[in-house]
């Protein structure tokens, strides 16, 4: 007995196998930076309300500098017994500073603190994202003016459609990781609260000046209920969320990525240091990267169902099933900070097959929305222009009017052409080239030279890049 | 053949099955109001654009909105040859204008179409929700104010823990309906994006004012990739996120509502209109619409994980998956909208058993952290102090001196009191009498009375109560 | 008042929101026959047991039967204040036949029988979805037998491996599916459990002969436990579980179809009668039928997580929650059976380009891997051979000697070869061509035309082919 | 270069990068025995298939024994370079017994060596999950035996409903968790397939006996499909989901032991040794055992939504994305064996608070259905006798004659009792006595006495407990 920090009221010691089954210390050990950053500002409000005096502040403030960096120096032993990374440091404190130690648990209680260290762990680790996102942003479009007039097919269905720039596809990736930082900037409004002074639920009644703390830890608000404060884990459920989708468009471009690696597709070819081989196959170069970010979607999504599994039901205040929330949480963050490097790495190191692109563009009637179009300029209604191109089209696919091999619209002889409509001239041809294809995509947003390389323009000015 | 608007290159019929496997029209013909909506405004930036003439524009708009009374007056029939709504409304135009119906389509496709439609759908709806939400927080402030003072054990571990108000314990709950708002109102300006000009996926060649459009819907932004546009359902994945947290606030509400219901705790009696009862044990009055509340939070987190498995791995653009996204996202926003008005409706129904709350915060040693804090004052350092007061606990529960029933600590005499520290005097049973523990805890967001008239205060002038 | 079957004790009537809110009659209306079919066994059970006259269950069988009838006529008024489609049958009753109706819910209640009608219902459509994927099976084994000897690529990574047989490919879906059924057969043990005779919690006071009761529905066991038999729902949890894995075989299927139907691969065609067209672009022809398959996927495993979520941390014995349980088993069961059918008749409806997939598997160094293998059986280990036949690939890929276009192993000279090996004789090239790759996996469950056909004819027999 | 296995083709090393993201040593090497007996069968195979002389396979065989030591001994040194599991122990192999250590991966691929891996791995565990699970169930067995006669209010939605044995109740969970072994029992038919031999994906030109493989290694059965071989993991799905099914019920169990822990139900106590304190509350004892094992629910359903997530949509055959399926597996395994060992070990060290549990049986008219009962007995229909019944209830609850105080049904006299029906004579009280309600429910199943010891005596006997 006497080793808890609760157990006053006990007369039988905690099993050793509840010690080792409720211990979090392997998980939460993570966080004994914000846990001394958060003693630390408690400790100076504590002073500088009296709570404690001057003197016992400096010799705790050292003190736990000093078990800083002791955990930093790996010379540090972690134990079961002591539950978790709070107690271990306020033994470790003992130990370098005696009795006084004891005083930094005044007004204060593990629900609020591991509450404050989670946010503290989460507004800087979100803000690593950010960053991190922004960087891949820089890439993606860094690349998409690299190879900003490279025409490939656009895909619907996973069928050719029509022709697009390769910088436009790749400037949709950087909207959707544009709108996953600004989700997760929206996401910090609900981290960057400051709990500490809930105590165990009730608040505390030591004149505890929260607004210090506060201030002194860069929260932007102090929490406005105790029993929330303790009871809250939204922001990490927020979190989890955004990190969700973020990894949902991750799998979309491993997917793609994948695709294009394809002996089949050979629109890309990544570079050897980002692939690995088969210990069977020889010839084998694989898109390991690319397939492996893919699979930890998976991950983080069970990372999500996990956490709101937990929450379900809960009734108010701390509930010890509250615990596991740090395993998702952690691991999010580091798969998704993990994912978002190794793409920023990886994306310079693809070469791109512009050749096959282009060819891939250049077949599948990805013209023939184009031939409707250009029936409609003469006047047909468009559901009247789609039936002819359609009948035009599979006219084609028999091989023209000599049957045989298939071929392409622009293929056909104008004579061939005009028996599916007499509204079809000879300027059909130009019409329907790629390039005047892509040069008539001008409302905005659409994938004509001149309008990407006015979103890589506005892009590159947003992300500092000129 | 000839009846689909992509039959030109046919030859062979779809199959019955198919049709019906692919029809969606069972759930999107919700969308029909959006889908008219959206139509109108293309209509008019087309008419300005000259795509069209006014005359023609004229025609449409009168067709459009007979065939918005036809399916009000529910005289409409639905057929899965026609596939989606979008075809419905586009034959009905015809049966009542004629060929020109055929230029609705024009500079348009159905998938920047059904994107512009979902997007106006979840823009109403959120807001719908926002608003209910906002009555919901009425709900419970007024009823905060009503029980300002009833006093309630507040409990952690489902311990009794330290006595609480029971206003303070429901502004909780505001606190969490307030976030679940604010992530709603950060999530429209996802949501609130206009995609129609981006056509199948590269954008268009008609000569559309994308801006003017934009203005004629209300939407806030034009979407600047037409790829991106057609294939992003962030928005879908974001809202109901954000509703699954919303629901884990239901469930803990409704947890607690169930537990207080019981016998064993008896805190409250919800009113018969709004129990069941049962149909073999007489005595019987289930708090039904909470367990229901409760259950259907599965619902919400099952839809949140149907839409992540269906997006995950999608490459660009369109893929016919994505059709499977509007029964989680409608479900979800009734699911909720339900949810939020029957506990608005309900939570003025329950009546609140005070002296059954009061007497429950009376026993259990909920003023042991007191007489820590007591002696703290006095100079014991607070590990102390706890450890003495946990000593006291469990010699209060084997009866006192006298041993046999369990004592609470006010029941214990001085002298019982003194043998465990020195420093406790007679002032102690005022120190630790209920009233005195609540009037301490005056830190910002702490339980006292002071505290929680004030917020709620705060919170009836933001939700204009007063 | 006086309507419902527990208002004894309630002094206000339901209010009409919570009626709404509570009732579940839209959705388990669908076990109206289920419910019949239990009732009927009940009471000759207990007319059996003399708890009712013989004259009594006489009358009410037959007024059970027009009950029946008359749903099925669709002359039916359903109502949210008879709550569940218990109700609306004992109603119904009652109008049929008059106070007597009363008698049928003796030594029964609402929580066994909605226990017994799901448990009827799964047993039957789990045994409807196993005789579907019997079929499902028979089209794959057929399937691979018409193309038993198409040589298309073997995969890994979406990266050409080996040449395999696509009736092995094929087969690799039986062995899947084959599974499936299997998991279904074990799950229908757990469903196959006759639970009336539970009551409410604690079972009855009537003399019921739940033997006989069992006998007359044909289940194969009675439960043990009153209290489990009403707030067990494994065998729904178990059943979606099932049904997911399977699911995630037709999401695996149908990615390959995609991928397979895009103009990249061209390995397959589907036919027109079970593909759509694109509104805007005349040329699409898209595989939206296995598009939509695997987009079902995110609603079953969506359901899964929903019943998992709506069990958590239920007390014993029934909550209202479970309530919840039935939507998505119902949509589940719905879901699984289309998707199942719709594959047995398009996968017939599927033409195989043979030449594209042949031409396909003799490019991209498919026989690396034997190359390495003769170098083997030549002497030398495995780790050095497969070293030898990747620096040949790596030579080939740089158009050998002379440099220019990449080309294939079996295209470089017994010159160019030789100098990786010595090893390397004229005899490779024989070695190294499709045919006698695929002779040579001869080992059980290898890619050999003998072996494949091998299989083919066990799983033939075994699904009655022959 | 020269250090991967695959290298032969590549100009480029990994980079580092690369190496530290596609690595699974830190995950897999928890496979290094099963690994290991896998290799041992393999080579034992080979040489009796003369593929490797018998010298070489003894000089293997002793080499595999000494790394197996080796790393047991913990003095391995693990790095990312090496990828996995595989590449260690060949590589450590390699530094035993020098050159021939690359016989080893003789007609084997890492694709189907990792899947033999984890089926024995997962054999191995489930085995020994059933054993644990058994255990489990004969200390609940004990428990109900020990506690055969305690009488406890039987709950639906939280109420009290009618009396029931707490034997009966513990007896619920029994069903439950003998309903767990059952489907790992059967889910083991699934796993229990022996796979090598089946090469990267086609199979194997070596002439191998997969038969003896199997024999070696102890499995049923051998696989019949190459492909489906390595990219099966069906047999990770299903464990998973069974596991979640398993966790749902300690989430209920949990609930109810947090809930009977209560100072509000308090009908347990759980010991000392088995409970935590609070750091700041000197009375608390918290339940968070129970609360640790109903939050883990949250962390085994993640992991059943991460697997069913990342086997979305792969095509065939093996993909990267695979490797992230032991992650889930593992901590599934962990976290259930953990869960139902510490529940084996706690329950037992519960006390029971039996007249806690009676006099809540005793209050709440528990015996109205039975009331009920009474007045069929004496020919009322029993809809009609339930109406009486729940008016005398309410007549009670309101105080009866004369108001105030309510009352119970068998507090109120025979006069009050008689004016709801004049059926009720004196004999009622006896009748609606908690003894005699206990005793009439004989049906089988339900809570009478003899019913229960009945069922605690044949699941006695199952458990080999007698």
């Amino acid at each position: 007995m006497g080793q808890k920090p609760w157990d006053g009221r006990f007369s039988q010691s905690t099993d050793k196998m509840v010690e080792r089954f409720t211990s979090s210390i392997d998980i939460d050990k993570v966080l004994y930076n914000c846990d001394i950053d958060g003693s630390i500002a408690h400790l100076k409000m504590m002073a500088n309300q009296s709570i404690i005096t001057q003197n016992e502040a400096d010799t705790l403030l050292k003190g736990l500098e000093q078990v800083r960096k002791k955990i930093e120096s790996k010379d540090f032993e972690y134990s079961d017994a002591l539950e978790d990374i709070h107690m271990h440091i306020e033994k470790a404190l003992g130990d370098e500073v005696g009795e006084v130690a004891k005083k930094l648990h005044t007004g204060r209680s593990r629900n609020d603190q591991v509450a404050l260290d989670v946010r503290i762990y989460l507004k800087r680790e979100t803000e690593a994202i950010m960053n991190a996102l922004f960087s891949l942003q820089r890439v993606l479009v860094q690349t998409a003016q690299k190879y900003i007039d490279v025409v490939m097919p656009g895909y619907t269905h996973l069928q050719r459609a029509q022709p697009v720039l390769f910088s436009h596809h790749l400037m949709a990736y950087y909207e959707m990781f544009k709108r996953d930082c600004e989700r997760f900037e929206d996401s910090i409004k609900r981290t960057d609260v400051m709990p500490l002074g809930s105590a165990a639920l009730a608040g505390t009644t030591y004149p505890l000046d929260r607004e210090l703390t506060r201030k002194l830890l860069g929260f932007s608000k102090v929490s406005d209920n105790s029993m929330d404060s303790v009871s809250d884990r939204d922001f990490v459920m927020e979190f989890i969320s955004c990190a969700s989708i973020a990894m949902i468009h991750f799998s979309r471009l491993s997917e793609e990525l994948v695709l294009w690696s394809s002996s089949e597709f050979a629109f890309i070819t990544i570079s050897d240091a980002f692939t690995t081989g088969s210990s069977i196959m020889p010839q084998k170069k694989n898109p390991d990267v690319a397939e492996l970010v893919r699979g930890k979607t998976g991950r983080v999504v069970g990372n999500l169902m996990a956490i709101l599994t937990i929450m379900k039901s809960l009734p108010l205040a701390y509930n010890r099933d509250m615990q596991e929330d740090k395993e998702p949480l952690f691991d999010t963050v580091n798969t998704l900070k993990a994912c978002i490097d190794i793409y920023s790495k990886m994306i310079p190191n693809i070469e791109i097959n512009q050749n096959n692109m282009l060819n891939a563009a250049q077949k599948g009637y990805l013209n023939a929305t184009d031939l409707a179009d250009y029936l409609v300029v003469k006047g047909l209604p468009f559901r009247e222009a789609h039936s002819v191109s359609g009948r035009a089209v599979a006219f084609a696919i028999s091989g023209g009017a000599e049957g045989g091999q298939s071929k392409e619209l622009h293929e056909l002889s104008i004579d061939e052409l005009k028996q599916f409509s007499d509204l079809i001239d000879g300027d059909i041809f130009d019409f329907i080239s790629i390039e005047k294809m892509l040069s008539r995509r001008v409302t905005h947003g659409s994938t004509s030279y001149a309008n990407v390389q006015k979103a890589v323009e506005v892009a590159s000015k947003r992300l500092n890049l000129k």
